[in-house]
């Protein structure tokens, strides 16, 4: 009979081993197995003896189905994620395997570990533009209609959401970026600030603040991520360094 | 002439040294002077010669405006808050406090640590109901009019996003969120997953699947992160334990 395996999913952050949670690295340590999109993998060291299961970027409900598959033959299996697997990444994706997969898999251990998400890493950089009610909406097309995320980006800005765009343009996907643009300024301020943010907490970090008017959706590629303030979103200018932005938490 | 000071927010997450960051850590140790609400502090261990400054829950304002004078007057200061600092806590208000305050407070150095958020702790002990475009909207409305709450939440419903609910209820405000299930159960299918979270994180902590039609307002407190699912949100049930709920990146 083989030992009673596990499934642990795992968030590392955006970047840098300062914003991976001690829980996240003792679950990556206690594995058999670690499995992940191979850039993840590359973030972590892994100690002798620990199998390694690096996949493609597209590859996720295969990914999914091969972490639990391993986890009901007794592996303890690490699922690694950026950011933080329960928002726009891994989690979701395991969780439909189950639902559509073995029933056994609804009998195994299995436990998600947060992880700080890139639009908390691109708020920390800026100042405080999360500080009050915000929406998280991703401009992906592939699995849901485009005229639902239209449907999204108007509500938000109907009720004056602060919103943070995840997955603003791929090499498939160039024109959606202009599109959400194009119909977020049609419905708020030209001077609402605009957060535009590429690999925060990487090494090619870098944060631009601009305006809904100014902003070049040109910019915008599979790395970016992208926040647009609310009516009660400010920007503090300095004699150096960047401007803060943030939300005040008094509405006009 | 005084050393030049620094002040640093940085977020402890929502209970358990296992979320706490190594950045978040690192800068509490560097700091001379840590301020806080009082519960906050009380998970830190200071080492000898750091200055503990506590306040009460209320006095948010306040708090920023020391901690900025603190750091002005040279002291290395940590101003620590929990859950993450950027997400309706302690950022917004002091960079609100620099944008009223004193000219030379833009000057300082100033930076935010990023932490596991209550909705990210809750969502990661439910499974992933947070997979998919969410937003996340405080019921407080000592600062903003609750007609905008109705507003962003009839918003949030209409465009089908999963909503993460903070400061449900509070001695002050107990009926808000009675209002708030009456308006959403007007909008939303009865069968909508419910999570009822109290304490995620902490020694205390319960979870509650529930529907929009079964949920219980009168359970929240303070204490109490709610999540309502989209309609793609999905429970799986199982033999033993709580039922995973995750939200499918799959539009209906």
């Amino acid at each position: 009979m083989s030992e009673r395996g596990r499934l642990r999913i795992v968030g590392l952050g955006p970047g840098g081993k300062d914003w991976v949670t001690p829980e996240a690295s003792g679950w990556i340590a206690s594995a058999t197995d670690v499995i992940g999109y191979a850039p993840y993998l590359d973030r972590i060291s892994l100690r002798e003896g620990q199998k390694r299961h690096a996949s493609g970027n597209r590859a996720e409900m295969e990914r999914a189905r091969n972490a639990l598959q391993l986890a009901e033959e007794g592996r303890q299996v690490a699922l690694v994620s950026g950011g933080d697997p329960g928002v726009f990444a891994m989690a979701a994706a395991v969780f439909e395997a189950i639902d559509n997969g073995k029933p056994g898999w609804r009998a195994l251990d299995i436990a998600v570990s947060p992880g700080i998400s890139a639009m908390q890493a691109v708020a920390a950089r800026a100042g405080a533009p999360l500080g009050h009610d915000f929406c998280a909406i991703s401009l992906s097309d592939n699995l849901k209609p485009w005229p639902l995320i239209e449907k999204r980006l108007s509500a938000a800005a109907s009720a004056d959401f602060v919103i943070a765009l995840y997955n603003p343009a791929s090499a498939a996907r160039p024109r959606r970026i202009h599109d959400a643009f194009a119909l977020l300024r049609n419905l708020k301020r030209a001077a609402t600030p605009v957060i535009f943010a590429h690999a925060a907490g990487q090494a090619d970090e870098y944060i631009l603040i601009e305006t809904l008017a100014t902003a070049d959706p040109c910019r915008a590629d599979m790395g970016t991520l992208i926040i647009i303030g609310s009516s009660a979103t400010r920007v503090i200018a300095r004699g150096i360094g960047t401007p803060f932005v943030y939300t005040s938490r008094r509405a006009d």
